[in-house]
């Protein structure tokens, strides 16, 4: 995958996400990647992520990966949109308003999950994403996502 | 708190979940207990669940105590709908079919949080099903899952 992890880019006060900050050693770091299109996140959960049946993610995960993978396609969207690359500046950080998710099958652990995101709407603080995640080819949950931009010189909340 | 956590009585196999799972050792392993109206879960989330800024949640924290709870307040529920409890038998399983949160504001670290379940609308296989989450006396997200039913003598999710 080229360039940059959007992640890799957030401002350092705004890295220690718990899902996909590179600052959060006990986290899962997860990186997400923007083709100019959509976002891409690539990811293989640790096994105990499993859910009341063995062998099968829990939901919170799959959640999370949306939730999370949703604020770095808000983020990369947004950039783009004001005609920037992550090479030109740090990307503005998003948090979430309201997260829907549809559990449409189980989705396997010990398989690669791949996340895309795509941006439905972008007006000036706020971005609407649909994110998918599928396992082994198939999808196994789809999540919408309203995001709000944090003021860029904010630092906190 | 009286009596005895929902998931302490979940069947053996489905009782794995890294979020409310007994016997998931690494997992979060949060008690759910139902009163007869509503079901309540008391947790404090590890340091290291922080959000991008430090001291706050992380959206998918918010999102899988709501999920695992409100999974909780649909498997009493229902099971109290059938006219047993929880001295009777074990309560079915349920799994999410959707979900729905809205993030009020900023979840902080370091103190207790509170989830508060309520069934909606109680249906054969299908539990809809009400949560919200405070933490110092307020409510800092809510969240909404539709909840279905493992059949109880099925093994496979």
């Amino acid at each position: 995958m080229p360039g940059k992890a959007v992640q890799d880019c957030y401002p350092e006060e705004f890295a220690n996400c718990y899902g996909c900050g590179r600052l959060n050693r006990d986290g899962m770091q997860i990186k997400s990647y923007w083709d100019g299109e959509e976002c891409v996140c690539r990811y293989t959960p640790k096994p105990y992520y499993t859910g009341g049946f063995p062998g099968f993610s829990y939901g919170g995960l799959i959640s999370s990966l949306i939730d999370c993978h949703g604020a770095a396609t808000a983020s990369a969207a947004k950039l783009q949109d004001e005609g920037f690359t992550l090479d030109d500046r740090p990307p503005s950080r998003f948090v979430t308003a309201s997260l829907k998710v549809d559990y449409l099958k189980p989705t396997p652990l010990g398989t690669v999950l791949t996340l895309k995101g795509k941006p439905l709407d972008i007006s000036n603080r706020k971005v609407i994403v649909a994110v998918t995640l599928s396992a082994d080819g198939e999808i196994c949950a789809k999540g919408e996502a309203v995001m709000v931009k944090i003021p860029d010189a904010e630092t906190s909340p």
